[in-house]
């Protein structure tokens, strides 16, 4: 069994053991849980204060041409295009995933008006799901949400299928679609493709246009770091960016916006997949946060990310051996995000009792334990001490606290 | 003709004269357009701080619970509502003013489906008129939008009218609406109103219960400083709110969130009105934002806001007489509301040449030049000195250079 001297061999190796400089990890902290909140790069803290205290505060309304506010989304955008593979100019950043996920959906069901279905898989997150209930039922039932389970996707595009609207990664298990197969199948079959990239965006590499992915959204506060609820961002393939007209459109996704013309015109490619003004200082704690990525290539997270994980679930899996643990989603790690989660009895009291002891999981119900692994950060000696935390709380029954036991609404 | 002494006295006067000292005023600067990006409070800059320093970088995802960041959308939009006449529980605060007026006017059409008119005026701000107009189209001109001059809006809420989907303040002219009567009107025609309060917040008393409005709309980076892009706050009266259901949901706006349900069962009361996670850097810039109005009056607001408005077009009127200079909106200040916009010939350049000498105002096509009074920090002596820079700049013709006329795009 791997032990810690391996871990420390494996951190010394590890090309990308410099980044975890750029962030901010809390004394004592093994922080895995950068699948939902990112640290904070310290460039993010500097850029924050830059944005308060001179942009905001000395050149106030100046500030959207003098300190580039306007060009934020597209700026920031084409960087997050690079890694995945997105191409200049056709990526966005703007308001929320789901907010996102509805200006794509509807800008994709209105070109199959033909079609009344709307696919998506039982492992996809839900707000996905809500997104598009709420607009099937706006429309009422022009198009339905017609939910398989994840391994049925691919055969379920049937002619009826106007949009497939999948997410890449399992926010719980952490199983992997084929990305290329459901894009391909889809086409073959007349229907579009919306990818949800939340788990994927800077754990793994992705790309867009290799696969001529139709449309994508995703989360910039997972392991992008772009801070709390940082604004998502939105893809859209050239060929279809000057055909699509989302049902949610405002006056920054219109072609002359200063003109204040009273007629709705969209402006041309990515842009008017925007809507209204952004909240400027997430914007530039996320412009700072891209930043840390320039020199940073996607094969090798991805490498560095399956090795976290593997050894996490080694190492678990021989320690927590009479625990009545069992991984959720696939073994083959080909097939798997930057997490992982374990079926565990007692769950939510465990992952308490983890997180008194600075080992930060998080819970999904009904019964999972789940752990981030982002590359950029967290090494092998902290994938090694938080599954020796984890057996010392099971083998020692610590989770058995009544304030462990109350279960209250987490992240 | 008032003279600076006068304007001493007033300012002396004021009592709201204490209140200036909680915003950062740039040295030399006279601000005057807090009606499009209200001056930093001080509180704000260390509440930020706080946010990152503390919140995000050392308790990260644990602050979702242990800092209320989770409650923020609720605890914000109650501090909105003592603004606005809107009741405890009936504000939350999320998104963008067009993604909310896209939730409202789609609740609202589902809610008068036998109908297929929305009813606006000329005077909207264009973002509001391309929401609908981006909802007419998705739904295939179901519902149209109809298009009417400001004085026509009563007379033309015929049986037809879905929705009255109204500005209050016309963010060029300054022209009040009289909410009261339109949603009586309305009301009578069996139509819903949506107020949208982007220039009235913060500016002037706002009683929403009491005209019995059905929804509104806002912003909250004028007058209420919460910060370059600060989400916007979205009102439901209590009486609809457990019946309207936007197009746009998302997993903020479910019973139970983290059950993590696959079907959208739509939360009690004004909660569903929230979509998807939002930006804290910025939910608590507004937070902080808005500690400052705990104990002021908004009828000392409107009372100083009328003065502040009359001073300067006294002054103005009466130093720029030869200047072709043209009030916009009406002469009675009882149907204004806190900002002043004047046609003005090469009026870009001119207030190029004035934001040159720190005189900020801004500049809204075709040819008004506008200046926002902010009733909490602006003062009488601001007024005298930047009539007089106006006069000064006409007189000497200083706004005559390639550079102040040479128009790029101006918020």
């Amino acid at each position: 069994m791997i032990d810690i001297a391996k871990c420390e061999e494996l951190d010394r190796a590890d090309p990308l053991r410099h980044v975890r400089d750029r962030y901010h990890v809390p004394k004592g902290m093994i922080y895995l849980d950068g699948n939902s909140l990112g640290l904070m790069p310290l460039a993010a803290r500097e850029r924050v204060r830059l944005a308060v205290e001179q942009e905001w505060a000395e050149d106030l309304i100046t500030s959207w041409n003098r300190n580039g506010w306007f060009r934020l989304p597209h700026v920031i955008g084409d960087k997050i295009a690079r890694l995945i593979g997105g191409g200049e100019g056709n990526v966005i950043v703007a308001d929320t995933i789901s907010v996102n996920q509805f200006k794509v959906l509807s800008a994709a069901v209105a070109l199959r008006r033909d079609r009344t279905t709307i696919l998506s898989d039982s492992g996809n997150f839900p707000s996905d799901l809500y997104v598009a209930q709420g607009l099937s039922a706006f429309m009422q039932g022009a198009a339905t949400l017609k939910l398989v389970e994840p391994e049925q996707v691919l055969d379920s595009i049937t002619p009826d299928v106007a949009v497939v609207m999948i997410t890449d990664v399992d926010y719980r298990t952490g199983r992997r679609h084929d990305m290329a197969a459901i894009t391909r199948r889809a086409h073959e079959k007349g229907a579009l493709v919306i990818w949800d990239l939340a788990h994927s965006a800077g754990a793994l590499p992705v790309d867009l246009l290799g696969i001529d992915a139709d449309f994508a959204i995703g989360c910039t506060y997972k392991y992008l770091n772009g801070g709390p609820g940082a604004p998502a961002f939105v893809f859209v393939n050239p060929r279809l960016q000057n055909g699509s007209v989302p049902a949610l459109v405002g006056w920054w996704g219109q072609t002359n916006p200063f003109a204040f013309e009273t007629t709705f015109t969209p402006a041309d490619g990515i842009t008017r997949m925007q809507c209204g003004t952004q909240g400027i200082l997430t914007m530039q704690a996320l412009n700072a946060a891209l930043d840390q990525w320039t020199d940073i290539d996607m094969r090798s997270v991805q490498v560095k990310s399956r090795s976290l994980c593997q050894t996490f679930v080694e190492l678990v899996e021989h320690h927590c051996a009479t625990f009545a643990l069992k991984l959720a989603g696939p073994r083959n790690f080909d097939e798997r995000g930057s997490h992982v989660s374990f079926h565990c009895p007692n769950g939510y009291a465990v992952m308490q009792a983890l997180i008194a002891r600075k080992v930060i999981g998080d819970f999904r119900a009904p019964d999972m334990i789940r752990f981030g692994f982002a590359p950029c950060y967290n090494s092998h000696v902290e994938v090694f001490q938080a599954a020796g935390v984890l057996a010392e709380v099971l083998r020692t029954r610590s989770w058995d606290r009544r304030e462990y036991l109350a279960q209250k609404s987490v992240t």
